[in-house]
């Protein structure tokens, strides 16, 4: 039994940029060359078939036809809202260049096609899943396509399907993964061309072409809506203050959009507590003087915004986790701890020492993300507050599989077309992407751009190895600047904005728009 | 700065029931003596003026003047979304029957009565709050007028407002209140008329005339879309078993109208543990077989839904928990506990210990509310389950402040109707209540029912007190026997069913519908 709003967006049309109404007549533009993020020597010998290729354009054309096409589609890594319509969008954008294509989806993530698990997607099936959140129809994993078994393994089995092109839905590592493999097997002999589409809720897939990975719009608003909620009920009961931790662990955009969204009273970016060194002791005196100023002007509540992966930036506690990492410590040595370390470590309350001595993975590094920085937090500061009630919260499961925003939904679609557009065109090692999204969907257009374009060699497990870099949050940006000048006013007085629910239907501004962080990267005036 | 859909839901217009667009025109017409559900005599006693009154309903009229009236409102208890409707449509009601009548709100909740706390509501003031979750405009409390001084002082501030009504919005403690106001009010010749409006995210001030208190449905909705989010990721990522606790204390309508929504594989009812005398043991063994027989399945993810007061309705906690309080145990004098509750005791994990033990109110009692009866399950389902990954999650700020829904907006704007019919009746100790919510808005109606008619006495703190009575699930009641006859079919299928963002445009079955509690108590045809 489905719900009304499934059955209702599950019939909802998808809407297509005016490029794409004529999406088989479509001609190319070739761009100048490109290079890599850095290390560019290093990294055209790893690439010696894909590095450099020029980004491409679409743009009319008088095409006519088009050969059928057999195309295999992988989903990669956390879930993101719109992966179900990027499918559809590639399934749709490969029968409009011939009736007779095929596509076929690899289950349960990367394995899948490894293990050469898969199904051929038909409409029929593929109509049940249409603006519908979640990756459920495939399944997905984080498995990396890395040693020489694998990618072999993988080269057989889409030459077992015949595929013309293999379309990666992924983040940085899952299209670091594609970059692998285009690159192998067109150094292999191997006709199928490997295509990525930029996914991810966490934002820090983005740069010059890929103005916003998509499901960080839906994501974020959900996350914002349930923000929103609180900052009201805060400022009804009165008593309570909410610490917020939002998924996001090495980057802040999620953080940043939802301050944007709901203008809490404190706002933590990861990446700026890690540019000005602020230790434990400045974040903690900082929130507690926060809290001070307000119960002074009679607010003993309040709303405080943090990133999953808050802790990692701030400087003594990264040096304590890489010093738990390396000593392994167990037991009560904490004595082998450098001075700085057990002076941090002492510093911490129980529950938090518990978690760094015992939740360990199974390399017996300390488990990050388990730890509840939020708590940590408001421990540390209710020794300097008194009359002080927190309430903690972590968002993350929540947002990830929602229904897709019509901005997403919409976006998915798009994506799916430009992936398909760029096998059509031969190109391997591409990632497709959608512009000029802060404009109507009319004026949005499809483009490829070089994986290669977006790389570079960064440190892994103590070798060099050619990785997507992932965008932080840039503290010069407009959407940065905005909170800067911003927040010292929601601090103490109450400016707490409520974005309700995602709305599918009414007006285009209530229902279309997207992130407040990517209006302002785009046209900064839009939001003054 | 206004998100858009505040600043549109602030435009958007109120509906009203049909029999509402003569409102100042409206006849009363009056029921038979009512008596109260229960302890009849001493309740008589103890109401002397209000007890037994009748029901109150309008019909069309041909009235045509009114007094001017002076009235005050107060917010009591926690938030429920549409609260700020109901003082919205008990003002305009108010204008239409006589335009120089006068609204004042009182703050902070019941203390600011007692307080003499108040300020004139405006149309300009109140035309900020249309549509608007939250209590911030006068805030709330929850402070009793229970002793003599305070009835006293009450009654000087409404007499110094030559007060014609005063309404209350609030839950059952609140009626409760109201109820002893009207009696106090009445017997000390004030002419304060006292009229209650049911409020209550738990659903449980309902009754034959109460079809749901106000804020129920948005709440619900909100809770249900995170649930229909995590439980589409669960079966995405496919490696987690979420466990999900939700407000609601003493009743478990909250979590039974979300399982309706979402469908999880386990729905845990407060009201069936107790009934069935379910030990921690058998819940434990259950949701573990569960457990292993999805993943026998190939299922290693799944979604359990339980009531936040779960662990007060499991006997063997209860006792514990009794003798925890009547010990006032603390140190590590576990002797003291009798066998059975030692016995219980040591079967938790440390941390539930450390909580019963240490995290006791100013008077000596166990925090019942602040145990994490979800991570105390999946403490000990993970000793029956291997390959087993619990995650958490808590809603409940998150519902009680949001935007309220199309129904619930409506819904309130009646009751201040209702309210403003009562006192300009002349009546005092009435609830005002709206009939036949689950037809359409057209066909609603207004009423009042005398509080004494939900009454009783029950024991509180070693004495016998009049109280409304709170209304728990009923296991006979067609929503449970919904939850009973599918959830077996839930348990290892998967029919997750996601109800998404709560929407304000579209059709009136994706906007305006209610929950389906109260689709399938009025008419259980409509769900099947």
């Amino acid at each position: 039994m489905r719900s009304p709003l499934e059955n209702f967006r599950l019939q909802s049309p998808l809407h297509l940029p005016d490029q794409l109404h004529h999406f088989a007549t479509l001609g190319e533009r070739v761009g100048e060359k490109t290079e890599s993020q850095g290390d560019k020597e290093a990294m055209q010998a790893r690439f010696p078939k894909t590095y450099g290729q020029p980004c491409i354009e679409f743009e009319p054309g008088k095409r006519e036809s088009h050969a059928s096409l057999r195309v295999g589609v992988v989903l990669s890594g956390g879930q993101a809202p719109g992966g179900h319509n990027v499918i559809l969008g590639l399934f749709q954008a490969l029968k409009e260049l011939h009736g007779e294509s095929h596509l076929y989806g690899f289950e349960g993530g990367p394995a899948g096609v490894v293990e050469g698990n898969f199904s051929e997607l038909t409409l029929e099936v593929l109509e049940g899943y249409r603006n519908m959140g979640g990756f459920d129809l495939l399944g997905s994993g984080r498995t990396k396509i890395e040693t020489q078994e694998q990618l072999e393994a993988a080269k057989k089995h889409v030459e077992a399907l015949e595929l013309d092109g293999l379309v990666v839905i992924g983040g940085d590592d899952s299209n670091t993964n594609a970059a692998l493999l285009a690159e192998y097997f067109l150094g292999h002999g191997c006709k199928t061309k490997v295509v990525g589409v930029p996914k991810t809720i966490d934002g820090d897939l983005k740069n010059t072409y890929v103005e916003q990975p998509f499901g960080f719009d839906t994501a974020c608003r959900v996350y914002a809506e349930m923000i929103g909620n609180i900052a009201r009920d805060a400022l009804s009961a009165k008593k309570y203050t909410h610490f917020i931790r939002l998924m996001g662990r090495s980057a802040s955009h999620i953080t940043l959009e939802c301050a944007l969204q709901t203008q809490p009273n404190v706002t933590l970016i990861g990446e700026e507590v890690a540019a000005k060194g602020w230790t434990l002791t400045a974040i903690t005196d900082y929130l507690a003087a926060v809290i001070r100023k307000r119960a002074e002007a009679g607010k003993k509540y309040g709303v405080i915004l943090l990133p999953e992966g808050l802790i990692e930036f701030i400087p003594e506690m990264r040096l304590l986790i890489t010093e738990l990492n390396s000593l392994k410590v167990s037991g009560n040595n904490i004595e082998a701890l450098s001075r700085e370390g057990k002076a941090t470590f002492e510093s911490l309350p129980e529950s938090i020492q518990r978690q760094l001595f015992y939740d360990r993975d199974p390399h017996g590094n300390v488990q990050v993300s388990h730890i509840a920085t939020e708590q940590l937090l408001s421990h540390l500061i209710a020794k300097q507050c008194s009359d002080f009630h927190p309430v903690h919260h972590f968002f993350g499961y929540e947002g990830r599989s929602a229904m897709p925003s019509n901005f997403d939904a919409t976006y998915c679609y798009a994506l799916g077309f430009a992936a398909a557009g760029l096998i059509d065109g031969g190109h391997s090692g591409y990632m497709g992407v959608v512009r000029h999204l802060a404009e109507a969907v009319e004026k949005w257009e499809i483009a490829g751009i070089p994986l290669t374009m977006l790389m570079n060699l960064e440190e892994r497990k103590g070798r060099l190895k050619p990785v997507i870099q992932k965008t932080l949050v840039d503290l010069e940006c407009e959407p940065f600047r905005y909170l800067e000048a911003h927040r010292k006013e929601w601090e103490i007085e109450d400016h707490y904005r409520s974005p309700g629910p995602i709305q599918f239907v009414g007006p285009p501004h209530l229902c279309d728009a997207t992130t407040l962080t990517l209006k302002l990267e785009q046209s900064p005036s839009l939001c003054t």
